[in-house]
C-alpha cells in the first residue's frame, strides 16, 4: 500500500503573497519519485489555533506529514510547540543541539539571546535532524501511525536537509518507487488530445496516463511503479508506442524537454547556421533560442525589424511589397526570412511578422494574425496562423510556432528510431 | 469586520510537483490590497472525494473562497461539478457562453468535441465571468453567506480575469479597503534598503511599510486603511517623502509599474526613436521593450548580434576591435550602440555585450561580465557590470540594467515634481 502524505507550509508571509511557495512543489516532486502519494498542500499562518486545526486534520487523514517553516527563534515560530501540543508531548532540550548552538554563537561572535535557545527544544521522543545551513534543526517524529517531519522554511536550508537526511529516511519506509516518461506535444489542444486518447485514459490502472497543459503546450505523463526503480518498464513503453501511433506527429520530446531545447539540439546536430528576423514577437523568438547554452555554435543572431524602415534598410524588404501587401503578409514574411539569411550569411533564415495587439488590427488583418517563413537552400515556406489572447499570449504563441516550424524542418531527416532521443 | 478568505488550487499536477503554485501568492497579494484576510491556501488534486471534503470545510470556515483550476474541458476537470454538489445546485448551460464557445471553434477552424460543451455549464444561480484568454469561463456564486469564485488555473487566463472582473466585484464587497502605494527600486538590494529604512519599519503601525524583493527588483509597499477607499491618505504621503529623501535616486516607479513600462513611457514622452543591439541577452532587451503595447511609435527595432560576423556585417563593428579588445569589451559595446543607431537611423542606440555563461568565461572576462553602451546626439556612455547567477539570471539582469541606463538618460530632464507620474 502506498503512503498518503500531505505537505503543510507555515508562515504568514505566504498568506500575504510576499513570497511564492516553492517548497510544496519541490517536496511533491521528490515524494512522487519515492512512490509516495501527496494528497494535500496546506498553507497556514503563524497562528496557534489555525495551526492546531490544520495539524489535527492532517494526523487524522495522512500517513506522512511534512511541515516546513516556523522552526526559527522568534516568538512567531510555533510549529514545534503546536506539534507537541497536538500529539500530547512535552518539549525537551536536545543536549547535542544545545552544544552546537552555543558553539555557533561563540564562533560567530554573536550573543545567544534566550529565544535562540528554544531552537534546541524538540518534542519528546522525536529524532533531531542536523541543519548544516542554518541554526534551526529538523525533526522527525513517529506518532502512532503517522510520520511527522519538520524542516526549516528557507529552501536553501530545507533542500539540502531533505536530500541528505530526509530522503534516505523516507526511501527506507517506502517500498515502491515510480518511474515515468513525459511526452511533450505541440500543435494539439489538451481536449483534442484527451479525446483521441480517451479509451486509454479511461481504462488506465498501471501505468497511469495523465495529460496536462501549460504555456500553450500539452504533456502526457505515463507512470508506473517499478521494483528496480531505474529501468523504464515494458508497460510504459507499450503505452508510449500506442500514443505514438495515434499522435506521433505532435510529439516533440520524450524527455520533458522544452521546445527550444529540442530545436536547438536538432539545429546543432544539423551543423547548419541560423538567423532570425522578427517583427511582432519583438525578440522573443531569439530569446527562446538563446536561452539554450551552447546554441551560439549554430545561431548567428538576427534582426528585430519592428519598423518598416528597419525591414527595408537591414533586411532589404521591398518597399513596393510593404505598400501593396503590407508589413504583415506572406510576401513580407518570405522577404524577411530571405533577407536575414542573406545579410547574416546563414544557411537558414526564419521570420515572424504579425499583429500582437491590442491595437493595430483591421478587418483584413485582425489582432492575432501571424505569418512565419523559413528560407533555406532547398526552398522557402510560409505559414499563416491566427492566435487568440492578449499581447503576451500572441507573442509567445507566434514565437513558439515559428520555432516548431524550424524543428519540423530540421527533423525531416530524423528517423522514428532516433526520434525518442529528443 | 474583515472578510475571512481562503484560496483553493485544484490540480493533480500541483501535487505531483510538476508546476509551482504561483496563483495563491498572486491572489493573496491582491486580496491583501483589498483588506481581505487570507487564512488558508489548500491544494487538492482532481479527485471528487477530497475536493468535496476541502470545499465543505472551506464553506464552513470562510466568507470568501477563491478556487483556481479544474474548469477545463477534460473529464479530470471537476471543480464546477463538485461545487454544484456541495452547494446542492444543478449545473445548467449558459446560453451566452455556449454561443461564444461555438463561434470560437468555428473561427479557429477546430472541431468542437463533446467535452468542450461542458465548459459552458454553470451551477444554478451563479454569474458567468467571461474569459478573454481561453475557453473556460470564470464563475461567481453567492451561496448563503459565502462567496465562491472559480477561475481557470493558467495564470495567463486567471490574472487578466482577476484584474478585469473579480477585483472590481470584491472591491465593492469589502467595506474597509486598504489604500497602498508601491514604490519600486532599481540598483539597491533588499537588505541594504531594509537597513536604511529600519527605523521606519520598526516603528510602523499605520501606515504599514513592507519591503519585498523579486526578479532582481525591490519594492516597498506602504499601506493604510481608508474610509473613502480612493484618495491616498496624508499618512502614506508623509512616509513616501521620507523614503524619497533617503533613497530617491533608486526609485523608478510610484505606481508599481515595471521597469519596461516606465522606460517606454519616458521614451514615448521624449519623442525620440530607439534601436538596440544585443549580444549576450539574445533578444531579451528587445522583448522587454516590445512587451509594452504602443512602443512601436518610438522603438524601431534592433539587431541580435550573437556572432562576430553579424557584429561586423550588420553593425559595422571594427574587425580590429573584435580581435584586440574582444567581442565582450567597452569598445565593442560602444561600436554596437553607435552602429545600430546608424543602420536603423534612430536617435538613440543602446547595446549589451557580455558572457551569460555557463561556458565562455575566462580569467579576464569571467562569466557574468557585461558591457552596456548608449549612443545619442549629445554623447555616448559605456558601463561595466559583473552579475552573479545562472545564464537566465545574467541575461535578465543585463537586459534590465541596460533598460535602467536608458531610463536614467531619458529622465534627465524630468523634475522631481513630475517623477511620481511614473
Amino acid at each position: 500500500m502506498t503512503m498518503k502524505s500531505e505537505i503543510i507550509s507555515v508562515g504568514t508571509e505566504l498568506l500575504l503573497g510576499n513570497i511564492v511557495n516553492t517548497n510544496s512543489a519541490f517536496l511533491s516532486g521528490e515524494l512522487a519519485k519515492l512512490g509516495i502519494d501527496v494528497y494535500f498542500h496546506v498553507t497556514v499562518g503563524d497562528n496557534r489555533q489555525r495551526l492546531m486545526e490544520t495539524m489535527g486534520e492532517a494526523i487524522e487523514r495522512s500517513d506522512l506529514i511534512i511541515i516546513t517553516g516556523g522552526l526559527g527563534p522568534t516568538s512567531d515560530d510555533i510549529t514545534k510547540e503546536t506539534v507537541a501540543e497536538v500529539t500530547g508531548r512535552r518539549l525537551i532540550p536536545d543536549e547535542a543541539e544545545l552544544t552546537k548552538l552555543k558553539s555557533y554563537f561563540e564562533r560567530t561572535n554573536r550573543e545567544m539571546t534566550p529565544n535562540n535557545i528554544k531552537q534546541a527544544y524538540v518534542p519528546e521522543g522525536a529524532s533531531v535532524v542536523g541543519n548544516d545551513n542554518g541554526t534551526a534543526p529538523g525533526i522527525i517524529l513517529e506518532h502512532n501511525n503517522t510520520t511527522i517531519i519538520m524542516m526549516p522554511g528557507p529552501p536553501i536550508e530545507m533542500k539540502p536537509m531533505f536530500y541528505e537526511k530526509i530522503e534516505p529516511y523516507l526511501r527506507k519506509k517506502s517500498s515502491n518507487s515510480l518511474v515515468s516518461i513525459t511526452l511533450k506535444f505541440f500543435g494539439i489542444g489538451e481536449s483534442s488530445l484527451e479525446h483521441q486518447l480517451s479509451d486509454l485514459i479511461e481504462s488506465q490502472s498501471d501505468p497511469t496516463i495523465a495529460p496536462y497543459a501549460g504555456d500553450g503546450e500539452v504533456r502526457v505523463r505515463i507512470t508506473s511503479r517499478s521494483e528496480s526503480g531505474e529501468k523504464v518498464p515494458e508497460s510504459i513503453l507499450k503505452v508510449v508506442s500506442e500514443i505514438e501511433k495515434r499522435l506521433g506527429d505532435y510529439i516533440y520530446s520524450y524527455h520533458d524537454r522544452s521546445l527550444q531545447q529540442v530545436t536547438a539540439m536538432l539545429l546543432l546536430k544539423s551543423g547548419k547556421t541560423l538567423a532570425v528576423a522578427e517583427s511582432c514577437t519583438g525578440g522573443k523568438l531569439s530569446t527562446l533560442l538563446t536561452s539554450v547554452s551552447g546554441v551560439s555554435k549554430s545561431y548567428m543572431g538576427g534582426v528585430v525589424s519592428y519598423s518598416n524602415g528597419v525591414k527595408q534598410s537591414l533586411l532589404g524588404v521591398n518597399r513596393e511589397t510593404l505598400i501593396k501587401a503590407g508589413a504583415v503578409s506572406r510576401e513580407t514574411a518570405l522577404q524577411m526570412a530571405d533577407g536575414v539569411r542573406r545579410v547574416c550569411g546563414s544557411e537558414i533564415g526564419l521570420s515572424v511578422t504579425g499583429i500582437a495587439g491590442p491595437d493595430g488590427g483591421s478587418i483584413n488583418k485582425p489582432v492575432g494574425i501571424v505569418y512565419m517563413a523559413l528560407s533555406a537552400e532547398d526552398g522557402s515556406w510560409v505559414w499563416e496562423r491566427k492566435f487568440m489572447g492578449n499581447r503576451d499570449k500572441v507573442q509567445t504563441f507566434a514565437a513558439k510556432n515559428a520555432l516548431n516550424h524550424l524543428r519540423l524542418y530540421l527533423s525531416k531527416g530524423i528517423t522514428s528510431i532516433d526520434k525518442n532521443k529528443y
